[in-house]
């Protein structure tokens, strides 16, 4: 299943190049008064909703994809976490360049020590929003990511079973202002963590360890890899995040980014794709 | 005025050694349905719930302080910000104490250089709560901090006008576990963000950077200061913080420890203090 968030928070079923609009669906859920969860309402609920969602599609009005806006398909995240130097050869690149490594050591240390990083939710967009560049003065660039969601609570997670706690994937962009400051607060800039085009529930990526992907700007190919080359898998990923804290559903982990990081500058326009996901197209501006 | 979120989803006015239950002037807000409000919805409320608050609070049902359960008093933080380093003395004491600092430069430049990083949500507790020890062959620290509470939007806001946005103030316990982690992981750990007992709104404190408190454990005075010797004024840490992301109501800020930063054991009580707004008290487990 492909759902997607759109227009005037209208949820959607992805059916090839239509959108059709299953809203009603939620009617199941009742409305809340505060104070209101910690956690995404929609993925919290995705396995009891799966029927409401196809029994809508039915009778759901169909829009071409290429009329909606789309929004982040995880509207209440809980947290955004995310993976520094997932990729060896991203961490050679980091080491090489200082405009990257800005003379700082904890940049290229390895994940095992530097551990995982958070993304504030204020950042969060969708992929019909644009990339509002930060201190033109500063680089900032693309980091193309498998971004994987989770749809079980998970504390204290072995790897064997992490998989067993992901909702779905979608396609994320760790946009990342280069500089002294802790990643925390450099890459939670307004606009600065894509998420799209749209959620793919699990059940429908055979092996999210194998998934190509690639991303260009104006059409020029910058990053191309494969999920295969993670430093910490996903379900390793998972693991690590869940011995320091519980994930919930909703919260989103972005893998890290492969080598080809380079600058983006207003007017510019980010193609990303990841194998079994699609493909989104995101304004930098 | 001195609000709480007590028992089961109860909204308190503090009164002496009383809570008044105003959970009813909460009706005004109408029930909400999927997607959700991405901040604290009490908080962006409550210059217009204050007259309502006070209507309940002559006929809400009274109960000592000492027979409820506290919890965080907002609910729905968007995000959690934190500052490093930001006393003096605290940075001479993680440049000289090697279990602090970890053999990590990053954790001893200055907060110009580091700025701020953030906290999970998912890690909040309030004053009833315990904090768990987790890793106890590594060092859990206890750093007091002012919590700033942001009342309304800033977005990119001059330290002339920043105290416009802050709706209330709390006490923060930035529990640590010391490592090689970044901060955004290794503070973020379940139970490590204390924020209590109660919120006192901006009006009741009359000046911010002019507060005394103390922080002991097992009735040892541990930390001892004043919030005039922060190296960033709260204004300017909202100058920082708004430079980077939107602050929403219901964001938080911990404005950063003094010196006396110490570890904690299960079975340890933690009595925090700050001038204005109360004190609690913490176990830990």
């Amino acid at each position: 299943m492909k759902l997607c968030i759109f227009d005037e928070d209208r949820i959607g079923l992805i059916d090839g190049e239509t959108v059709i609009d299953v809203t009603s669906a939620l009617d199941e859920l009742a409305p809340l008064r505060y104070p209101l969860p910690r956690q995404d309402r929609l993925i919290s609920h995705l396995s009891e909703l799966k029927t409401p969602i196809e029994t809508a599609s039915q009778s759901g009005a169909r829009k071409p994809l290429s009329d909606v806006r789309l929004h982040p398909p995880v509207a209440n995240p809980g947290k955004l976490v995310a993976a520094p130097v997932n990729y060896t050869k991203h961490l050679q690149e980091a080491r090489e360049q200082e405009e990257i490594h800005q003379n700082n050591a904890a940049q290229v240390r390895v994940i095992q020590e530097v551990g995982l990083f958070l993304k504030a939710t204020s950042s969060l967009i969708g992929a019909s929003d644009a990339v509002a560049v930060r201190f033109p003065e500063r680089r900032t660039d693309h980091e193309l990511e498998l971004a994987v969601i989770i749809g079980r609570t998970a504390d204290r997670v072995k790897a064997e079973q992490a998989l067993d706690h992901v909702a779905a994937y979608a396609i994320g962009l760790d946009m990342t202002v280069r500089g002294s400051e802790e990643r925390s607060m450099r890459k939670s800039i307004d606009t600065y963590s894509v998420l799209g085009p749209w959620l793919v529930t699990a059940d429908e990526i055979n092996d999210s360890g194998n998934l190509d992907m690639e991303l260009s700007v104006d059409g020029m190919v910058r990053q191309k890899a494969n999920t295969r080359d993670l430093v910490l898998s996903i379900p390793e990923l998972i693991e690590m995040a869940s011995s320091f804290y519980t994930l919930h559903p909703g919260d989103v982990i972005y893998t890290g980014t492969p080598e080809g990081v380079g600058p983006v500058t207003p007017g510019n326009s980010i193609d990303a794709w990841i194998e079994g996901i699609g493909s989104m197209s995101i304004q930098v501006s």
